[in-house]
């Protein structure tokens, strides 16, 4: 199955201990696409002003992405600029400069209506809403939020949590959304309210997913040298939803694999500036890394377990 | 094997979000050995002033734990006294009454001498030097350190690192000795300065095992009350000591399943203030929770795996 997501395109300034790079290519339609089209056909929709160029469609490009869905507007692209601070784990956001991106109103070409499986990206939950009153009947739909929503729109917010599938966010999210700082208590929140499942990034120490019948835990892929953390959630959500509706699985088992894929996904994205890592990863390293986690967790409990 | 345990024994006065004990049984030595004595016989020496009682010893009695070496001195028992902040990662020290304890020079009993597992708790590192001149021929050992020994006798630390097999520390330490920000770098650099392997504990995000051959990540067990985090470390480190001790085992394998073990009885410290929890857990509980972790971290690659 091919996904449909609708998410920001932007411009990302990014200043790291590392280095810095300008303008390259970000927004969380940007880092999802390209990772979840190592699984499987993406449609993306979102807005870019007349500043974006063949070079940066070229990153799509020679990939299974299709573009229909890529609105161009008058005027500049999203920017965003930020630095990180040494640990990596925090930020400053310099600059964000919304430009055509304000405008932004999601139209859903036709084919696209009757996408099976669909991603929200972080963009206001009205429009959001919006995008699943122009699907016909998706069988998954996930989607991504952000500490300013949930300030500022919270009821709209609680709305679409009813008509999702999987709720895809960061601890602090989470945190925030249900008011309690327990990371499990919080999942557990989020499953009274709507998603069926709930997936919480914990940035280097990797993720969680809760439904009613399971916890899985995966931890980041341990990586001696990252070089810019920005995409990594996004990326992670594509590689989760592109195992997902590659294989069409929703069974336990599988969705803690699609976990796996997730965090491989994440752990590209961080090795280089903006999305350039995919660049040279073919899907013969994506599993490699996928074998990778397995000898990280894995641990035989048969070993004299008992005295 | 019996693990000969060097360490603190202490009251520890401590507040949390969720109460407050005042002098229960705190101190390094003692989370330590309650933790590995439902692995194997534990052989403790330390200190305690005369304020030190029947009540006290008691939670130590009814487990194989020897205190034919807790020396009895004229003065006060150590008290520690500390504050947890909301998140429980972090907390202030209200006061640090070291006592009996600032006199503590280890004194091994002669049957001791011989162990061949041999924990050396958070002391000053010219005392597990010595603790190591008293004991013949040790398999194993292991010891543990803090940001202070780090700072004020790093010298004498480096010497120390060079006659240890395992260093068991918390992610800040592993840092300020590295002198790295990278985790896995810090583990590393551990590796080259004489031990053959080396443990992180990365309090609620779990801990890692890394030496020459491996790399090994367990997760925190996923606690919905996290109640009173003292001692969560060194309960790890007695779970993976004493399932070593017991097994005898140092295949990569087995030092697998010993970090599991670690991380249980982590878990276990963390749900009630003190050692109390202990109480009431039997190995039936502790094995129940290791297959905990493996319901929590287990996937299967060969789901769909390729496309």
């Amino acid at each position: 199955m091919s996904i449909l997501v609708v998410g920001s395109v932007a411009y990302d300034t990014v200043e790291t201990p590392f280095g810095r790079a300008e303008r390259v290519l970000g927004g969380s339609a940007s880092f999802f696409s390209v990772a979840a089209s190592f699984f499987t056909p993406v449609n993306l929709v979102g807005v870019v002003g007349h500043d974006f160029g063949e070079a940066q469609l070229a990153a799509f490009r020679g990939r299974p992405i299709d573009l229909g869905g890529l609105e161009r507007m008058e005027g500049k692209t999203f920017h965003w600029q930020g630095n990180y601070a040494k640990d990596l784990n925090s930020r400053d956001t310099i600059c964000t400069d919304l430009n055509v991106f304000e405008f932004f109103e999601p139209k859903i070409p036709v084919p696209y209506r009757r996408s099976e499986v669909v991603f929200l990206g972080n963009i206001d939950p009205e429009l959001q809403l919006g995008v699943l009153d122009q699907v016909k009947a998706p069988r998954l739909v996930a989607c991504d939020t952000m500490n300013y929503w949930i300030q500022s729109k919270r009821d709209v917010l609680l709305q679409l949590l009813r008509h999702i599938d999987y709720l895809i966010i960061n601890d602090t999210e989470a945190r925030e959304l249900s008011g309690d700082w327990n990371i499990y208590r919080a999942a557990r929140w989020v499953l009274t309210h709507g998603p069926r499942g709930v997936v919480i990034k914990q940035g280097e120490y990797g993720a969680i997913l809760m439904d009613a019948e399971m916890l899985f835990k995966v931890p980041a892929y341990p990586l001696e040298e990252v070089f810019d953390p920005t995409g990594a959630g996004d990326a992670f959500a594509g590689g989760f939803m592109g195992h997902v509706a590659r294989t069409g699985d929703l069974s336990a088992d599988n969705l803690r694999l699609a976990m796996v894929y997730g965090a491989a996904m994440g752990s590209f994205a961080v090795e280089e500036f903006g999305i350039r890592r995919f660049d040279t990863v073919d899907r013969d390293e994506v599993e490699a890394r996928v074998r990778g986690f397995r000898d990280l967790v894995h641990f035989d409990h048969g070993l004299g377990g008992t005295p």
